[in-house]
């Protein structure tokens, strides 16, 4: 039976994400205590795979798994899923609002539910938990008088929702991936996305140079940040998400080059596009015309062109 | 007086890298309850400006500070510091390691002790505080057993230090901006740093677009970032770090081709660049050749043989 | 009054083109001895202006007006004109095609009509005269039997038109530019070209870097060249026409800028565009779309916004 | 026997270029009457190869050579030579220079020798011959008092030197190439020259757009020159000659980019550059350093790379 590991216990948003993909039926999800945790046990081969979140529209990407993807051995992230944070507030049943003096829950769920807690819950003492399910399981133990969690996480718990819809931006999306050790990229289904990571010298224009070779290939770039490495300064990791797949002979031409060109590049995976993903095409009619000659047809034409003129055939 | 406001309460990292500034020279330095009522204060008025962290080598960019940075009426950057974060475990004096069963810090402190705490206090609670000091403050008064803090914090309250350098990352650095509202900018010292944030049409090539206007006139990005914008589906605003000042010929050319040619483009300030701070000549001898015609020497001499040109008048 | 020279004597194709131009309105036309007479006596002041062939549709560009405009003291060019050339070969009255024995024409001339004269007149000598005009003369003083030149200089000498179009390119063009010593450039009409000539580097990428300058300012290239430089092994001027008008800000600063990155800059004009000629925007309707931010307008608002934020203003 | 047309007759400047190539030992060489007509005879198979003169210091391309080359069928270049042009008057033994009356040449010998024939035969008539060889025989027939030409020549025709070095410009060097229907290229040399011929829309930066390919791949641009397409309006064939062979990778790709994105693309044959020619490695210690990751060795290694990655594999 596969096994897939994620941020536990069960009942975290990580869990509510995985759940949401195909791979998680009939899989064995196994909690673990952390994103570097999950990491680590895909790199030891413990699980198959493993749940994290990548990417969070209001705190921006998650960066120990930033970090953590661009460490041996190599890991490559096979899918992608989008879910709606919707928090919740949650305690015993019978819990009154105004009584509750103590709220727990994950690091990244304090900080998106701060505003809401400073107004209601004024006087009330904010603790870390090691997840937001975990904070739930606190306030079921009676540890806890408040949760901030999701809505999962209240069921399994048999706990009240004292308020909905508590976070700040209302809006919040996360982006978790499936990441594994390096095996079948995925089909390619013409709405694929690709995410590289690359380190190049610190000279002007050499970031511009790496993103030319994509630019002449006509391809986008969905996003990009720069992330310090350990221990060299003033070096950075670039993690880039593009449009397209590795089997793309266009994709393929530009990561040949960025191959070339950079100190060093990292394939983290090809995979398809979630519905409502940031990219240039994710639905019909969106007016998004490949930039000519970038089409897999005009570069098999190109090929048969020129092993023709290599053959000293022209027509 | 000179009102400095900074995330309070006293003897917070954001203060001791406030002091560290010349501009706290004399100053009254006001203690504020958070990053975003920090920019808030500028913004009001009711500070002269504002120290806030943007940068910090093991998490990343401050998310809320760059978001809050876009945000209107403008704000500009007019200093820059590093500083070498330090964390140390703090009790009431006489208390025994063994004995601490709650841990209290700010969310970025305790996500930069997670490993050390997890180690040596598994037992423990770790609850959330609005700033290490203010954790420091909640051991000083018996709330908490122990915090993770800074050693300015741990003085000032007159606590005893129960571990040194606690950081899982000992090399942590962050990097802390002073933000005041628009007005005379810093004079050039020739190791200047210039912030941008831009967007531009989500299409293939338009970030490289923008880019190419920095690379052509031989100014260097020390850091890219795209971070959502709220409420606009797959759109970005791009925050760069750029050597050079706007006062330099070459940046001013290049931040008006960035007005033509972005959807928006906001001018985050020229400041110098701190000792140590990623650039490309950060100190003698670096081997930074300055790419031919980029000096503020060739600018003149073109501008000068244009204007002659434009007069009719070669020699 | 003013003085123009020409490649003498009358009647050639450039008087011709010169008798097209308004400048030659009530001007004293003063014939000369070849085009590198021409410019030699712009340069020396003995004319005010001369007129030369810069590029034929069948010939190409005519390597020794190139070459002569880059040397020193600097000319510019304050006007074009596109003249269709049309051969016809003349005799005395009463010549019979078969008794055409000896044919007289320019160089050029003989160029662009050997396959004619090599189908109808297998047998005759061809000589060449230092003008079509000069080889009309010549018939008209019986030194030849037929000469192809132009309609204009048949008429002027008497002769009989023995065979209309002649040319083996009918639809052959020449253009013919107006040079003068640097003086007050012609204003922009809109629709407008800029010539010039530039050396660089060779290495890989240089002139790329030169075009690149050009391309980012949105300025179209309607030609170019490149000319071997006289006595520096493998090095080239390179010649290039461009839409645009050197008063434009776009066009202004995109030569600034090859200033500050060639080796050598040569403007040598901004002038209107003739009717036909090569250019992106020839006429009304043409669907040429100005690049983001090229126009005048987005120039002047960047200077403003620019100005603005130099000064501390920010809005 | 090998055929191999050349532009008649026997000891014209391009024989003696066609002398100089390996090619020609062994070979019937076929004189024929002008460029045009070699190039149509490899065309027809009349001969398997003909040498043409592409390029000439002084006069620039040859205008009916390179619109030739971009006809059909296609041919493909498989050799050059640069032969330095030194041009003498001869005459019958005994010819008085003062009794030189009429003097004959080609017309591009005509044009290299005008400044020395109106200096010292002010008073002699010029005429035009099919080549400078057909003008020594001329001569020798009696119907010429003297011609310019080669030295082969006059040894040919059993002329005597009237005057040595009589082009204006005595540095003048022409390019040769040999020229054949496709079939095998050329072995790499390390050393080559790939001649190329595109055209693409006119509009502004496309052209930047194919040179950008080039440049991305590392390859140098010896020469570059556009030439107006018969028939339409304001379109341009682009001439190029660039560093390398089509057999290395990056040609390769190059080549099949601009196939990709260009209208048209002709390529026109990679040879070895003849020594003295222009390019960025005419011989050792030339100091060219090859961009980064442009070397085959770069080009496999990212090959494999590419390969274990879309086969899942990475280490």
């Amino acid at each position: 039976m596969t096994r897939i590991g994620f941020l536990g216990p069960h009942a975290t948003f990580t869990e509510q994400a995985l759940l949401s993909l195909p791979e998680s039926e009939g899989a064995e999800l196994v909690p673990l205590p952390g994103n570097p945790a999950v990491l680590a046990a895909v790199r030891e081969g413990t699980v198959d795979a493993g749940c994290v979140p990548i990417e969070n529209s209001v705190e921006g990407a998650v960066p120990p798994v930033l970090d953590g993807l661009v460490l041996d051995p190599p890991l490559v992230i096979t899918r992608e899923a989008l879910v709606g944070v919707r928090f919740v507030l949650v305690g015993r049943p019978g819990t009154a609002l105004a009584a509750v003096r103590t709220v727990a829950s994950h690091g990244h769920g304090i900080a998106q539910t701060r505003g809401w807690i400073a107004a209601h819950l004024p006087q009330a003492e904010v603790l870390v938990s090691t997840s937001t399910s975990e904070a739930a399981a606190q306030v079921a133990r009676g540890e806890m008088d408040a949760a901030a969690c999701s809505p999962l996480a209240a069921a399994q718990h048999g706990l009240e929702i004292l308020a909905d819809d508590i976070a700040d931006n209302p809006g919040a999306v996360t982006r978790f991936v499936l990441v594994a050790a390096p095996g079948r990229v995925p089909a390619p289904t013409g709405h694929d996305r690709t995410t590289l990571a690359l380190t190049t010298e610190n000279r002007p224009g050499s970031l511009l140079g790496l993103l030319t070779e994509l630019a002449v290939r006509g391809i986008d770039l969905t996003r990009i940040e720069s992330r310090p490495i350990k221990d060299r300064h003033n070096d950075y990791w670039f993690h880039l998400d593009c449009s397209g797949h590795v089997a793309d002979p266009a994709m393929g031409e530009a990561l040949a080059a960025l191959h070339r060109r950079a100190d060093r590049v990292r394939f983290l995976g090809s995979f398809p596009r979630a519905a409502g993903a940031a990219g240039p095409a994710t639905g019909a009619g969106d007016g998004t015309v490949p930039p000519r000659g970038a089409s897999s047809a005009a570069y098999r034409a190109a090929e048969h062109w020129l092993a023709d003129v290599r053959n000293g055939v022209q027509v």
